[in-house]
């Protein structure tokens, strides 16, 4: 089953409880919701986004402005790094998050898959360009900064997928502290609740922050403008924020940990878990009222991953369906 | 000189006049900015775009609305179409807009020119994937129907950059209405003087706006939903505010062929024109205080495109100095 199967297939059976697709339940700050309504300026900006946008970012990555891109969300920012880099040997562990294969299939490029270990922990031992994503989807693990190390010195260049770096349970270190050869991508859309808004971050050495802002200019132009100035605006939102959601999920992780029967390594951050679950467990849920979504969709069947979107009593009731449908 | 190096001239030169850019300075419907200001829902939608804006848009084209995805602004659309038949030969008539080389340079695309003659008006005679622009940037103009029917005839498919379609100062014929393998890239950035809000559609057959809609997958994952939203409840503004622009533009237009002494082909629509002006007058002008783009960027050297982006008292003074510089 592909992932617009599966979406048709839930959205047809009309669950009671989603907890598929990665869309936080959480609203908005409001602070951000209000900057988005006081709507000024909609005239075009240049393609690697607004000085005040790059020094905004800049300054919460510690980076000069010239090593930050605006890009419309993170999706782009990978699309661009992976077609800069679709010459090169591409790696990427299992399980791996299921966009980098719909950007892979369009663009023809080839990605290859390394397997994790126990704890969902990888062995970089190939050399090559690294696509990462730590706090992982779908497993919600983190490196410890011994992995990150080893990382960096396999690589020949990291590309880091950190849309999730600010729902954190514990420490998280990311390859850009340890290495110079690294590009992260960074989105708003998850820490804010705003994936619609389509805005991020590339965060990445002048060299390549030029060839993400070519990209920029031959796929979309100048990323939006005026959210780029709502999100400006309430940067200094983000570390309240960032406390804010992470110990949601954390505490809807330690509950499914509480309630849940089917074994699942714990999360460190970002908000999934993937447990192991039988082979019909994506059906027999949907039609007891529970969407997941099935582990073959991020390379590992026998697993379901879940998505902690819902109010912890909504999550409780439905891990009881799960622990009937599934166990 | 390409364009990022005119842009920076221009910015560091501080001219009085911007006519430069394509960037409207009629203030956008109040009604847009109203929309926009009332932030709800920032979920994710589907990559093809939200139902309610695949079907405003269907009825306003009169087609249906699986003809119709949504994407992050022109530039997007066309993106998209040029990598789908990337692997045909394209055509694209001179003067051309420069994006399209800034799509083909990125993906290593081949795209062959055609010389437009007397009247910026082409001969379609060579069997390909035709890129057209009309209303034409940067020339204002718009192909009479017969020839309309010429491009069909001789084309294996158009992708249509139909960007200026609202702003028309008499008929208009869209490859559309003659054929059915067209795709129609449109954008609301120009009617609704919007850029920096990056959203527009592709108009084209299914199994092309499939094909588009995996590309929105790929590149930006969704397009960006609040925006959709916003367009969607002003969608009724249309009629009337392509009048008004229309009218705005086309009184423009006339004050230039009356005003400025360089000869230019009276357009037909959008808001440039692109008179014969010696091979100084980019820098001459700039020195007198009036920004306009070097022809060389649309392939053209000895000409210069001039957007009608100020007012009419404002563009009657800009005119007097290019006359005096460029003449």
């Amino acid at each position: 089953m592909d992932f617009a199967s599966a979406i048709r297939r839930i959205e047809a059976a009309r669950p009671r409880h989603r907890l598929d697709i990665g869309d936080p339940d959480v609203p908005p700050p409001p602070e951000l919701v209000e900057a988005l309504g006081r709507v000024g300026d909609l005239h075009y900006g240049p393609p690697e986004g607004l000085p005040e946008f790059r020094e905004a970012v800049a300054s919460a990555f510690g980076v000069e402005p010239g090593e930050v891109v605006a890009v419309a969300g993170g999706r782009h920012g990978l699309a661009a790094l992976m077609w800069i880099f679709r010459k090169k040997r591409l790696i990427t562990p299992s399980p791996f998050y299921p966009g980098y294969f719909d950007i892979a299939g369009v663009f023809g490029i080839s990605l290859e898959v390394v397997e994790s270990g126990d704890g969902w922990v990888p062995s970089f031992s190939e050399r090559g360009i690294y696509i990462v994503n730590y706090p992982n989807n779908p497993t919600g693990s983190v490196l410890p900064r011994g992995k990150v190390r080893e990382l960096v010195d396999a690589a020949e260049f990291v590309i880091s997928d950190e849309i999730y770096r600010d729902i954190i349970f514990g420490e998280f270190t990311s390859p850009l502290e340890l290495s110079p050869n690294v590009a992260v991508v960074y989105s708003f859309s998850k820490v804010f609740s705003a994936p619609g808004l389509r805005i991020g971050a590339v965060v990445a050495p002048r060299e390549v922050a030029r060839e993400v802002a070519r990209f920029n200019k031959a796929t979309i132009n100048v990323p939006p403008t005026h959210v780029q100035r709502a999100v400006v605006s309430v940067i200094d939102v983000l570390p309240r924020r960032r406390r804010e959601v992470s110990e949601i999920y954390r505490r809807r992780a330690e509950l499914a940990a509480k309630t849940l029967r089917l074994p699942f390594v714990k999360p460190a951050g970002a908000f999934y878990i993937f447990p192991r679950a039988n082979a019909g467990c994506f059906e027999k849920a949907l039609q007891a009222g529970v969407s997941v979504l099935p582990g073959e969709l991020y390379g590992r069947p026998g697993h379901v991953r879940i998505a902690l979107v819902e109010p912890e009593d909504a999550l409780e009731e439905a891990f009881e369906v799960l622990n009937r449908a599934c166990g």
